[in-house]
């Protein structure tokens, strides 16, 4: 397969590395390639300029949005949630039609102080947002409830633990969670929550994640949905 | 301890019930209750009327809120969100300056339709609500997150899971801790998250939750922080 990996933060980057370490062909994309491998400083977060990350990662071509978008059978969305709807115009509706777009992206709001709140929430989500503005994707939000070293080494975190699967295509949904337990997640430990507007609850989910990073110092947990088999 | 449980629905009989089965003095603390034990019918959830299951529990008396409230050394609300702020108005400051209150409602708002939004939500909370309107009272949120069978009994569900505290008043917490301890919950599943704002990541479990209490098929099932305990 090859995969987009749009955005260049610490998600984007362990998403497409171990894209590449499970074999497929992954192209990052960006706004402006030329001002993202310009960057020599850390960026807001604390991570190395992305020349740097791909230095030792040189199978990985970064693009624009929509060359790499165009170019890719799948999609992942790992922007900022506030940029995403507007990178992904960038990718143009043309070049992601008809593909699976896992969207990792949280909507967080810091323009009302820390800690972030979230836009849209309650009664609308990101995923469902950009379900709707290109209805020609097939949305599944899935990965935007942990810390990005998880997403991809759920190992990382002993026992058990759950990653969340929406979205309104049901072979979609399929295709993703089998991609999730190519990372390294037990089947047992996706759950498929429904349609897109399910995302809702996923998002919200952030604010005491963000919390419980406060109250135990590290971001090494996840969610585990206790009991959840019970009735299975 | 005396305790004043104010709400006659399922979450105010199991914590009542379990409270009573401990030793603790309870009174039930309803808006009117002539009118509650004057019903026959199931209430909206399907719960048999107040005086069915005041019969099996002639020690728990059911008084109006204020006067619960007045003789209660603690406080707990079970209300339905939308009504905490006006019950709790009803109980009387005056009543329930100095207590503690136990806050385990949540705003759930079905005018937007179901499943049902939350109302306040994301920059504020019920549980900050009842704070800034009681600033007298030491409001701590907790049990909000799972189903009342659970609360009064978490071995309901194996394995471990998470109770969630948050409050701006640090013995309370610990007295309400203590409380949870007594119920079933070893202290390893009692996380407290900081101060009452942190209620706002609670409540916000609730949209997650109502999509897995309907992707799963039953209630019978919690949350839990797997790895919270690696940094400690």
């Amino acid at each position: 397969m090859r995969y987009a990996v749009l955005g260049t933060g610490a998600v984007g980057r362990a998403v497409a590395d171990k894209l590449a370490s499970l074999g497929h062909e992954v192209v990052v994309g960006t706004r402006d390639p030329q001002a993202t491998l310009a960057r020599t400083e850390p960026d807001g977060y604390g991570n190395p300029p992305f020349s740097q990350w791909q230095a030792s990662h040189e199978q990985i071509r970064l693009e624009t949005f929509a060359d790499a978008a165009a170019s890719a059978d799948a999609v992942v969305n790992t922007t900022s949630g506030a940029g995403s709807l507007q990178a992904l115009e960038a990718a143009g509706a043309e070049n992601l039609a008809g593909k699976v777009l896992i969207d990792i992206a949280n909507p967080l709001d810091f323009s009302q102080g820390m800690p972030p709140s979230l836009n849209p929430v309650n009664t609308d989500s990101l995923g469902e947002q950009i379900q709707r503005a290109f209805p020609e994707v097939m949305v599944v939000k899935t990965l935007n409830t942990m810390n990005c070293q998880i997403m991809v080494d759920p190992a990382r975190v002993a026992g058990e633990h759950t990653v969340f699967v929406s979205g309104d295509d049901t072979r979609a949904k399929k295709a993703v969670t089998e991609l999730l337990i190519s990372f390294g997640w037990p089947a047992s430990s996706v759950i498929d929550l429904g349609d897109i507007t399910t995302a809702r609850g996923t998002e919200m989910l952030l604010p005491i994640w963000l919390r419980l990073w406060g109250a135990l110092g590290n971001a090494d947990f996840n969610f585990h949905i206790q009991g959840a088999h019970t009735g299975a």
